[in-house]
């Protein structure tokens, strides 16, 4: 099959903007004349009238739906619960779905029609164009938490990775690290290229030498994929050579706690260990964990607040929010008296 | 706006009832030459076989939904991943939504239509008469996980609660242990229930008094909860009077390790602590957790089969099937040898 026509082709085979197709196609605002070209356009190519007006207009499911990329990560279970408290105030209920790989992700955000749910919060790790695609194709309102192109239509809530990890780093010098090594999560996901960044600013910025033995990249954000790389980290520098680990998040920082327990290496005492979200995880951990809050509880609170603006139909779909980080410091960086 | 054609626009053209188009179109069921003509008819009218309608004739949206009392413990991120990898074989999409009072979960029974989702997995702490009458008018096939009447129609997967403390109870006595402190999780739901009867058996089994002074109860099943209740039983036992603790959960037994780590307690030289569910945080914990496998997994993967059964219709919905417990041995039980 062809594909579904977008209203972007119908706006460039009418002639007008793709505000303006838009506008002509749910009667908003298009002078009767435009209005009537849009409109046999998008009868020509087949185009079916966007749902989300169609949404809007036949009341609501009262579902709202959100897809994560690991429901088995504690920062997803922090932000969806801040998304449930939120939309419960509305009435509404949260359906969560997860969903990792790009064409996973893409079919997931196809299967989610106006007749199922009234809107969705998309968190993707990867979005490429496939999942770009699906995200201007979907029929419902859609709110993303992560990082799209400025031009992106959807409203975004983001995470500052980069001035997460930089707080890390700035941390760690002031308590004394000189050679910090990096557990990042894999390369080609939005928060994995932005985190590793951050390490790459923040190392230069302190005027220490970039050294490339100093980062590793586990294969996902998972606890189980962190062991592997956070032990060749430590094969690789030698054993007393890293005096602190920023981890890409909380799962790998706890890795990285037990990795250097089964070596004998003391956490606070001769390696400093930091994760990133801020999860419960951080509070559990023995020794509990300093971890940046990328503010996933805000997130989620923000994106679900503006999806149900645009649900009342008062706010632009498009606004785009960036949430600033806080470190909070546990044990796993306070070096005590010894008794 | 003229619209897509819909089933009916081609199935009036082509002469035949709605059905009988559906079935053509959908391949069962038709004779050639009617398959063909409506076919034909729906190519020249430009039918597009909309998914949503598709679905909906066929008794099928393709999203299972599960109904889970806390999405941040992570037994339900173990839960609801076996059951979507049951799921995905068939093609189907799991939407996981969180509800623990009997009002909310009876709420969420009574919003799944089959306009949205094909069936239903519902895991009720609570499962009283609020959310039996909500089951019992569920308007798609349900399977439970947890404790129902024996009269109950839905499809029931039940854990062994009574038996995995048993478990836990034994191993802790073969270790050396003589008072073993029980940190439960609320009396009034089912998992509290059980699991404190099966540690009483398990006392009174072994030959042991019964002490209450060694039985707490968190508010909740979380980690927050916990913290209070273990450490009024280390006020109330004094500090060394307990050798060992069974937590009714991971998340419970975390928090024992962390107030026993707190009063220079040590485990599992000082102490014996044993979780239950098994889930990632008993690995993850330092020391890790010697936990009861409550087939966590195992209770999705049979939740999710049944249901796919019923819904093939090849199976009755009334089966109930126990899962047993497996104990996990890890080194909060392991007493070392001194280096």
């Amino acid at each position: 099959m062809a594909g579904t026509p977008t209203i972007a082709a119908v706006a460039r085979h009418a002639g007008v903007s793709v505000a303006t197709a838009s506008r002509a196609l749910h009667g908003q605002g298009a002078s009767p004349a435009t209005a009537d070209r849009v409109r046999l356009v998008a009868q020509e190519l087949g185009y079916r009238p966007n749902a989300v007006a169609r949404a809007l207009q036949s009341g609501r499911t009262g579902q709202i739906a959100m897809i994560v990329p690991d429901a088995a990560n504690p920062v997803y279970a922090r932000m969806t619960s801040a998304v449930q408290h939120e939309l419960a105030a509305d009435d509404r209920q949260l359906l969560v779905a997860q969903a990792q790989e790009a064409s996973a992700v893409a079919a997931a955000i196809q299967r989610f029609g106006p007749q199922l749910i009234d809107g969705l919060i998309v968190v993707p790790l990867r979005p490429g164009p496939q999942v770009l695609d699906a995200l201007d194709r979907a029929s419902v309102p859609t709110v993303v938490i992560g990082s799209l192109p400025e031009s992106a239509r959807q409203g975004v809530v983001r995470a500052d990775s980069r001035a997460g990890v930089r707080l890390a780093i700035d941390h760690l010098l002031e308590r004394g690290a000189h050679r910090i090594g990096f557990v990042n999560g894999p390369v080609d996901t939005t928060p994995g290229r932005l985190r590793l960044e951050g390490y790459r600013e923040a190392i230069a910025g302190a005027g220490l030498e970039h050294d490339p033995s100093l980062e590793v990249a586990a294969d996902d954000f998972t606890y189980a994929a962190a062991m592997p790389a956070v032990r060749a980290l430590l094969d690789r520098a030698g054993a007393t050579a890293i005096d602190a680990i920023v981890a890409a998040n909380d799962l790998i920082a706890v890795a990285a706690l037990r990795a250097l327990a089964d070596r004998g290496i003391d956490v606070p005492g001769d390696c400093l260990v930091v994760g990133m979200d801020d999860t419960e995880l951080a509070q559990i951990a023995i020794p509990s964990l300093t971890s940046v809050d990328l503010g996933a509880a805000a997130r989620g609170t923000l994106a679900a607040a503006q999806l149900l603006a645009v649900l009342r139909g008062d706010a632009e779909a498009t606004e785009h929010t960036t949430v600033e980080p806080a470190l909070v410091v546990r044990e796993s960086t306070t070096r005590r008296e010894r008794r």
